[in-house]
C-alpha cells in the first residue's frame, strides 16, 4: 500500500476544511484537539475506528508524571524535577532526547493539574503493592525501576504511575471518555470510521507544504483541507507485519503484539512519503508480565548458563527486554510458597517445567549446566544469609532464602510465556511536534505525536507504564497548541 | 547540509555524462563500475578523495565467501552452500535478509573466481592460527564465529575469510590497486577530488526518476547526466557524528569510529532525499579485538556480577558486542603466563586493573561482589578438569587452568580498551540494488551497494571479519551489472 502523497491541484472537490486536521483520535489525539480548539483553531479529527480511544482505550491509561505533581505532594512525595530528568535520561540510555525529556520533566506537574482540569479523576492514594497497574482507584504506583537498582543508587525515586480513580483495569475507557467529551464541547469535528489514505501537499518539492488530508469515508475517497496544518497521531506499527519485520524483526517470533488494530504505522508512513525523518525504529517494548502474584518476584531468573542476570524486583519490561537477550532456556526458580496463586492471577503463562522435593530433583528436570543452578542458589542464599544481594542489589524487602519444595516456570521465548510489545519508534519531531525533514529543518504542516512520533519513551529496557500515555497525551496536546499557534503567524 | 535533489530544469550547463555514474571509488564503487562498463555501459566514478580505495583500502581486505570456493577446495575444505547460508542466517539475527544471504551464500566461489580473474591474488593456503588478519601470504583464515559455540553446532565449520597473497596488513592497498588498474582498462572516467552534493531528478513526485549528478569540483558546481542511472557506493555513516547520534547514538561514548574520513552517510542522505528507505539504522560492527595474542583467550571475561558472559573464542566483535551490554566493570582474567606479548603485540590497549600472586591479593583490586570471582573461577577451572566448558563450550583447545599468578585487564568501555566501530544500517535495496521507495516499489534510476545499502551483513554479535569488503565488492558488481543492463531493457 503506496501512502505517496497526492498535489492539492488534483483535488476537484473539497469535502470540509479545518485549521487543523487531526489523524487519529487517541489519547495523543483527543488532546492535540483539545489544545488546538482552545488555541482558537478550527479542528477536525479523522478516526480509522468506530469510536475514539485507539491504543489509549485498550491501556490501562497510567500517565507517568514526576517533578513534584499535586498527588504526589498530597500523598507525601517530594519528587523533583532533577530526579524525574535523571532518572528517564539514564533509563532512556545513548537514544534519551535531552530537549524532549526536559520538557516532559519540567512540564509533569502542570500537565496533570491540565487532566485533571478536564474532569480526569485522580484521587489522593497510593497503591503500595508491586502491581502492573492498579486495579483500586488508588493513584499512585511505582510503574518503572525507580526503586529498583541501579537507578535507585542514582535518582531518588517516587511512584510515578498516576492511576485514574477507578475500579478495576478500566483507566483507558475512563480517559476516553472523558477527554471524548471534553472534544464535543469544543469546535471539534469528528469523523469516525474514516481511514486517512494520504496527505495532500501543494506541490511536490523544496516548496511542499502539507495542506490537507485524502481520507476513505462511506468507501468514497474524500479530501479535507487543514488550512494550518496536519497533526499526525496514528499510533504505532505493531499491527503492521511487514513493517516489524522491516524495522524491529525481533518483536515477531513468540511475541504478542499489542495496540488496536489500526496501529499500522500509516501515520509514520504518510510522514516518510513526503520527506520525514524516522529513528528508533528499531526499539520497542518488551514485557514479562510476571506479576501478579508479587511473590513471584521473590524468585529468581537463571538463563541457560545458570546464572541470574537482574534483579528480580526490576520493572516486568525491563525484565522482558533483559530475558530476551539471554543464553536460553530461561527459568524462574522460586519457592513452592511463592508460587501463591500463580494459576488465578497471573498473566504469565510460562508452564512449569519442573518441580523438586529436592534441588537434585528440581535440576534433574531442567536443561542447565550440570552443577551450576546450585551454586547460584548457594550463592544467592548465602547473600541473604547475610543481609543483601551483592550481585544484583534486589531490595531487602524481596529477599528470601530459595528452599525446597521448589518450582520452576519456563520463561523462555516460545515455551507458552506472553511476551506483550508495542513500537517506541517514529517520526522524528521537535519538541513541539513538528515532523522534522530529511534534508534538514521541518516538514510544513506537518506535526506528529504519540507513537507516531518518537518522544520521551525509546527503549524497551527503560521503559516504565504510563510513559507511553503520559507522553501521548503530552506531545499531543504540545503540537495542537503549537500547530494551532502557526496560524496566528 | 540538505541534501535535497535538484531539478534537472534546474541544470543550464552538463559538465558530462555517462550511462551510469557512481558515487563512490571504495570497493562497491570499483565493483560496480568494472561490471557496469563490462555490461556495456559508459561509466563515470565520482570520488570525494584524491585517490581510490574508501575504506577498503584503510582495511585488510580480507573477503568472506564460501559455499566450495576454488581455494578453500586446494587447501582441502568442503564448505556447502547450506552451511553458508544456515551461519549467515543465524549470525544475521532476525533481521537476516534470507534473499540477499541466499544470493551471496550460492555466489561465493564464483565471485571469487570474478576477483581471481582481476588479478586478485589468493594463495592456497591456510593460516591456523587465531589472527585479527593474516599477516602472512596466506589466504584462509576463521574471520567469524564459525567454529565457536553456538554455531559450530548447527553448521559444519569452514574458514571463509579470504586474505590476498601479500605479506603484512597490505591486503586493502593491494586490492585497491588491483581494483583501479581494472577500471582505468575499461571505458570509464574517474573524477577525483569531486564532492557528490545532490541527485538531479526529472521531477519531484510520483514520476520521479534520478537523471543524474551534482558534484562539486576545483570550487565550482558541476552537473553530470546518467543516462541510465546512478549506484550509489558512498560507505556508510560513522564519521558523520550527527547521524551517529540520531541513529546509532551507542557507537559514540568511547567507541573508536574506523573508516575513511568520507563515511558521512552522504549517500544514504541523498537516497532518503530522494525517498528512499533506510533501515537497520541503528546496528553496527563493535568490536574488542583482543587478540593478538591469542593467548588471551586463555582467560576467562567477567562483567560486573563476576560472572562470564561469552566464550572466550568467539570472533572479536561478538565479544565486543556482548561486552558492552554487561554491567560494569568487565575484566578479562588470565593466566601471568598467557599474557604473553600482549604489551608489543596486542591492539587492545585495556590497562593492566591486579595483577596478584594469589587469588585473594587479585580480587582485592577489583570491584566485583565479594567471592563471586572466586565462585566463577572455581567453576571454570573444575569444567577444565573434568573435559569440557559446561557454560559457555569453549572449544577445547582454549581451555587451560587460570591460576596465579593472575593478571587483569580493565576492559569496561571507557578505561581505555579499544572499541572500533562501525554503521550496518543503509538503504534498502533489492537483491540486485535497486534502491527501495518508502511508497513501495523502488526508486527509477537510483541504485546502492556497500555500507550505504544495507546488504549481508547486519549484526555487531554476528559479524564476521571480510563481510564488508566481501559484501560491498558482491553488491557493488551486482548493481552495476543490473543498472547497465536497465539501459536495454
Amino acid at each position: 500500500m503506496s501512502f505517496a502523497p497526492m498535489l492539492e491541484t488534483d483535488v476537484s472537490v473539497w469535502s470540509g476544511e479545518s485549521d487543523v486536521v487531526v489523524v487519529g483520535f487517541g489519547g495523543a489525539g483527543a488532546c492535540a484537539a483539545i489544545a488546538a480548539a482552545d488555541a482558537g483553531a478550527s479542528v477536525m479529527v479523522m478516526e480509522a475506528a468506530s469510536a475514539s480511544g485507539g491504543s489509549t482505550a485498550l491501556s490501562s491509561a497510567e500517565i507517568y508524571l514526576g517533578g513534584g505533581t499535586k498527588i504526589q505532594k498530597a500523598v507525601g512525595y517530594e519528587d523533583s524535577v532533577e530526579d524525574v530528568f535523571g532518572y528517564l535520561m539514564d533509563s532512556n540510555g545513548p537514544q534519551a532526547d535531552a530537549e524532549k525529556i526536559r520538557s516532559y520533566a519540567e512540564g509533569g506537574p502542570e500537565h496533570l493539574d491540565w487532566l485533571m482540569s478536564l474532569g480526569v479523576p485522580f484521587k489522593p492514594s497510593e497503591l503500595k503493592e508491586r502491581a502492573m497497574m492498579a486495579l483500586t482507584d488508588d493513584c499512585l504506583l511505582y510503574t518503572g525501576s525507580e526503586n529498583a537498582w541501579p537507578y535507585n543508587e542514582r535518582y531518588k525515586p517516587a511512584p510515578r504511575g498516576h492511576n485514574l480513580e477507578v475500579q478495576g483495569d478500566n483507566g483507558g475507557p475512563l480517559l476516553t471518555k472523558i477527554l471524548l467529551q471534553q472534544v464535543e464541547q469544543r469546535e471539534v469535528a469528528i469523523h469516525y470510521e474514516t481511514r486517512a489514505l494520504r496527505l495532500i501537499v501543494n506541490e511536490h518539492g523544496p516548496e511542499q507544504r502539507v495542506v490537507g488530508l485524502a481520507v476513505r469515508q462511506n468507501m468514497e475517497e474524500r479530501y479535507f483541507r487543514a488550512t494550518i496544518g496536519v497533526v499526525l497521531c496514528a499510533g504505532g506499527f505493531i499491527m503492521n507485519e511487514a513493517m516489524v519485520r522491516e524495522y524491529c524483526p525481533q518483536f515477531l517470533d513468540n511475541k504478542t503484539q499489542i495496540g488496536n488494530p489500526n496501529d499500522t504505522g500509516a501515520g509514520i508512513q504518510m510522514g516518510l512519503s513526503v520527506g520525514a525523518r524516522a529513528i528508533n525504529m528499531h526499539e520497542g517494548f518488551l514485557s514479562l508480565p510476571f506479576y501478579p502474584p508479587a511473590t513471584l518476584t521473590f524468585g529468581i531468573f537463571v538463563n541457560g548458563q545458570g546464572q541470574r542476570f537482574i534483579n528480580e524486583d526490576a520493572y516486568h519490561g525491563r525484565i522482558g527486554s533483559f530475558l530476551v537477550n539471554q543464553s536460553y532456556p530461561v527459568y524462574l526458580i522460586l519457592n513452592v510458597a511463592d508460587y501463591g496463586n500463580y494459576e488465578t492471577e497471573s498473566w504469565l503463562q510460562a508452564p512449569v517445567v519442573a518441580t523438586g522435593e529436592t534441588l537434585e530433583e528440581l535440576v534433574s528436570e531442567l536443561k542447565l549446566p550440570p552443577g551450576q543452578l546450585e551454586r547460584t542458589l548457594e550463592r544467592y542464599n548465602s547473600d541473604i544469609a547475610a543481609g543483601s544481594d551483592t550481585l544484583f542489589h534486589k531490595d531487602a524487602s524481596w529477599l528470601k532464602t530459595i528452599e525446597a519444595p521448589f518450582v520452576a516456570l519456563d520463561c523462555t521465548p516460545g515455551a507458552g510465556a506472553f511476551f506483550p510489545c508495542f513500537t517506541l519508534g517514529g517520526l522524528e519531531t521537535t519538541v513541539e511536534g513538528a515532523v522534522c525533514s530529511v534534508n534538514g529543518g521541518v516538514i510544513p504542516g506537518l506535526y506528529a505525536a504519540g507513537r507516531t512520533a518518537c518522544g520521551v519513551p525509546r527503549r524497551g529496557d527503560g521503559y516504565a507504564s504510563g510513559s507511553s500515555v503520559g507522553d501521548a497525551t503530552f506531545s499531543g496536546r504540545r503540537a495542537g497548541r503549537s500547530l494551532a499557534a502557526e496560524g496566528s503567524l
